[in-house]
């Protein structure tokens, strides 16, 4: 910052007016908005992008760049409105805020390529800004990482998840700042403006709280310069500022949460307030010209894509859990392509990500009990160019969905892996099935579902979706089961597998994971008894191979079954039931239907309706009814 | 407590004795289960149960009884083993755990009358537990609560989402304890003995910390009398204990996390061992006759059941939000029947629930923007009698799903009402707008979903929702809406509205919430044509009016359109399709396909296919196809 404090304070102290007239303009022409929400981080910005990061305005992807994270979302205004005056875009198209032409959204999208993830969801951004901060690492590169953060979303519980995983690995180049406003939506904060409780909380999760008066430039630069020389932890700024700051009848005021200022006497009269702080410059400054550019980093080594990892090493009819043979898949993968990532939440020798763990500590992040700090950092280090593997149970991923919602906004290379998928886990009972997983990520549009039943499947379908770009998710099983494909099979995102076919089949099956092995035995049982059944492997859900599903339909004269360890909803049955609906075939789902316990796997399948017995009577009573 | 800490502290001794002893003979005879984690924890359980407590053993439902709640639900087995030495059934009774014919689940469900909420979701317990403490104030008794947590789920944002809430009402009747054994699943805890680590996180969060030795009965009797002695904020005694103790070869072991004892040598070594721990008693004792029983509490008003609140008040053609209409049939609800309480996370005005607050503040539950929080509280109080309605943007609902998937575990009398519903909110974007909200709440199969359309049917919803037994979800629009029912419309669960019908019927149109509207634009502009439909509002979406849609079906030929303002999977088009699957029909859906943006509501509705017009020209297409 090689500019006199002088000159660069007054230059600064123009800056944030000027992000504050373009706030206010901007959500009185799109009719909402939260300007006052911008107003009051105005200082912090204009600060931060203009005295205290190092990036290049014309090239926001930089993999050297300082990254900056608008956790407060709803501030977006303010975010375009710095990018327009650091000259990445005429300020005149902020009027287009919020506009179906424009990429200004009401919240920070991807969209915009200085945007690295959705915002918009309190309380996201600082686990975003963990991942971004382990990137750095990860990629040799000095680059630190902002958070701007309101003071209402302070007591989201996912921000302290991030505060635990910030100060374990000890993130000094890691720099919140907390804009404590005192007021929220619907009434004032928490603790409004009493900063020790800030303060306090973030010294005890080992955190270096700096609580510094938000308006005035020369703190919060004092401020930046301290958080930047603070070792062995993470900073966060506490910022007092006022809501509105800069416009009187809106200063610190109730009210004004969500709310544009009405065109005509309301605007012009706040226009003409901001318009008289503008001081005279002691020179005139470019404010372009006071970004400090970051060094030029190392190109990084070209990225093996896709990753190749040869044939599984499985042998037909060998025992082995997918959720081994995803953690044995996450090794081979790792070795193969150096972007590969995983993280896990205590529970890595159970989902077996710890192979990794053990193969590659490097590049194994473990977040401990906490789901959404899990996400949060992977989707941090999928922004630069990580494959990213966040493994707990699929119950448990529960507890990060909003965070994968998010992710999907954002369309991050995440990919998910739940294992302990049904009731076919046992004796822990319902607390530890995931039996909800496949409807919420289906419910995503863009997420990718995969759902492999033996070792061979696994191996080959996690390797498919480390290539594929975008967001997925592996579905894995506690129970080991036989391997039915030979080592050369091949799967591909959007097929299936026909495991049984004959000229003679009267119904269809469709299966995946631990139900193939129940269907199987269906066949055999039926077989016996002269019924012949089509079985499919439907291990890839979403997208499912509607064109085998409809062969196999028309080949059995629409009458077709499906069976899955999950509740009825939102799962293959779903899914498979819309790839036909197009020819006016139905399904007859077999599905968990009612809240289970705990039990033997064998005993659950049977006694929740999804066990061979229970296919075997469903494809009776439908051959039945076709012989009239 | 008037037993002689002489006699008291050999009588502890031998319980946590036999408490450790029940739990490795449980889990040995199930095959699975978490012995070490029971053993860490029985010297704590044992002078609670025994020593501190005051509860009718033969009564657990009892409304004056201290509260427990164990969070570390994987000690599954020592709570079982508590509840047997206390005499509410019988010890052989233990070696059923984990069996599918018995309530000993591998974590503890209501499906036994002493646990009330089901836990094995780590970090859920303590905000369960405020919501336990407030009730205690809703009623006028004064039991205490406990929350027995693990170190390992001392990091889930969930736990400091209920420490901010518990401290915010100054919760001095609420203790937490936390079994800091050291070791989690997979490794050592993140903090492993470093007691400082928790203690200051829970004194920054207005806790009072008391850092105890959790082997030491003594020093357990005056932790929990500090912290009955404590006013004015919760205490969290921070128990320093071996897993596993009192199994030489197991205490502070690696390796033995959810690992029985095998039967044999490794299992009578270790029953050897501890049996070797009694202690000659001073004199007999029998367990049960140590614990204190509570005081009778005064009867609680009869509350009205089913509250009634007469008709509501809209007029035809009025235009209102229907998340407007849920504030004021809060109120409504309020006014009839005590045991409604509603919760919010900061979005109150935007929810309508504040005007609830305004009319009942000592019934409304402000948890600040943390909806686990939230949602954790609503189950307490549910547990205790309350018909508990949190509510928050339908998306933020997504925050809170593992909270809500126990919460059907446990088959809570949670009402959640999600607002600002898909993307006809606007110009907010896609952060704010719920489109996965109905196949979160469709997939658990004991929620009860309705989406109401206008103001009427919002309030009748509402109220029936309030009567009925279980979970619920109610899902709101932003945008008003003009009311299209008579005040006197009868609206039921399972039910739905066919709003047009002729003997000339085409297509059928099923509908919800903003749909209906669009749908019968639709059906204006088709008529002109001389194209008749049937429409019909399934504000019912679960369980879905099966019936009306079969017959609506029937005399349409099978020409079903379901249109939502919902992501395509999991939603209504899915509930239809099923509904209408078992006569073999079909249905094309109109749903939103792919990740929105910002735009105006009828700018999206047209965009992303679910406006008049696409439905017109889905209904157009359809028949066609109809005339060969």
């Amino acid at each position: 910052m090689a500019v006199d404090r002088s000159v660069l304070i007054p230059a600064l102290h123009n800056i944030a007016t000027q992000l504050r007239i373009d706030s206010v303009l901007s959500t009185t022409e799109a009719g909402s908005g939260h300007p006052s929400s911008c107003c009051s981080a105005a200082d912090v910005v204009a600060a931060l992008f203009f005295a205290e990061m190092r990036f290049d305005p014309r090239d926001p992807q930089r993999a050297n760049n300082d990254r900056f994270v608008l956790s407060k979302g709803h501030a977006a205004p303010l975010l375009y409105a710095a990018w327009a005056e650091a000259g990445f875009f005429d300020r005149a198209k902020l009027l287009t805020l919020r506009q179906i032409s424009s990429d200004l959204e009401g919240h920070p999208t991807p969209r915009l390529s200085f945007v690295d993830v959705a915002t918009g969801s309190l309380g996201q951004g600082l686990g975003v800004g963990v991942g971004l901060a382990l990137n750095a690492r990860r990629i040799g590169s000095d680059y630190r990482t902002y958070v701007l953060m309101g003071d209402g979303e302070s007591v989201e519980g996912s921000v302290w998840e991030a505060a635990n995983v910030g100060s374990h690995f000890d993130l000094d180049h890691l720099c919140g700042i907390t804009d404590v406003n005192g007021l929220g939506q619907s009434q004032p904060t928490q603790w409004q403006h009493d900063m020790d409780q800030y303060a306090r909380r973030w010294r005890a999760f080992g955190w270096e709280p700096i609580v510094v008066d938000g308006h005035d430039l020369n703190a919060l630069l004092d401020a930046f310069a301290n958080a930047r020389a603070t070792k062995g932890r993470p900073t966060m700024l506490l910022a007092r500022t006022i809501k509105g700051k800069g416009i009187s009848f809106v200063e610190g005021k109730d009210g004004w949460h969500g709310r544009p200022l009405k065109k005509g006497e309301e605007l012009d009269r706040a226009i003409k307030e901001l318009e008289s702080q503008f001081v005279k410059l002691p020179q005139v400054a470019d404010p372009v010209s006071l970004i400090a550019k970051p060094a030029p980093l190392p190109p990084a080594p070209k990225p093996a894509s896709p990753p190749q990892i040869g044939e599984p090493s499985y042998a037909p009819g060998e025992a082995v859990a997918t959720r081994e043979a995803y953690g044995t898949a996450l090794v081979k993968l790792g070795r193969a392509d150096e972007r590969i990532v995983v993280l896990d939440a205590d529970v890595g020798n159970s989902t077996y990500s710890e192979k990794f763990f053990k193969a590659f500590p490097n590049r194994f992040y473990e977040a401990f009990i906490a789901e959404q700090a899990m996400l949060g950092v992977a989707m941090g280090l999928a922004t630069c160019g990580a494959i990213a593997f966040p493994s707990t149970f699929a119950c448990f991923l529960t507890r990060a969905y909003d965070f994968i919602r998010m992710a999907c906004i954002s369309d991050l290379n995440v990919k998910l892996c739940g294992s302990h998928a049904g009731i076919s886990i046992g004796e822990d009972g319902p607390s530890q099935m995931g039996l909800e997983d496949l409807a919420m990520m289906r419910a995503e549009p863009n997420m990718t579902v995969v759902y492999p039943c033996d070792g061979v499947s696994t191996e080959r379908l996690v390797a498919a979706i480390a290539s594929h770009r975008g967001p997925a998710y592996i579905r894995t099983t506690r129970p080991k089961t036989p391997v039915i494909y030979p080592a050369t099979e091949r799967f591909e995102i959007g097929g299936s597998k026909v495991l049984r076919q004959s000229g003679q089949d009267l119904v269809t099956v469709v299966a995946a994971g631990i139900t193939v092995y129940e269907t199987l035995k269906a066949y055999d049982a039926l077989k016996a008894d002269g019924v012949s059944l089509r079985v499919i492997d439907a291990y890839s859900v979403q997208p499912i191979d509607a064109r085998t599903l409809r062969e196999a339909a028309r080949a059995t004269g629409g009458r077709v079954v499906t069976v899955e360890d999950h509740y009825l909803d939102g799962g293959l049955g779903d899914a498979v039931a819309e790839a036909l609906a197009e020819d006016g075939w139905v399904v007859r789902r077999l599905a968990v239907r009612e809240i289970p316990r705990s039990g033997k796997p064998e005993e659950l399948l049977d006694r929740f309706g999804i066990s061979a017995e229970h296919i075997v009577a469903a494809v009776r009573t439908m051959v039945a009814g076709a012989k009239p």
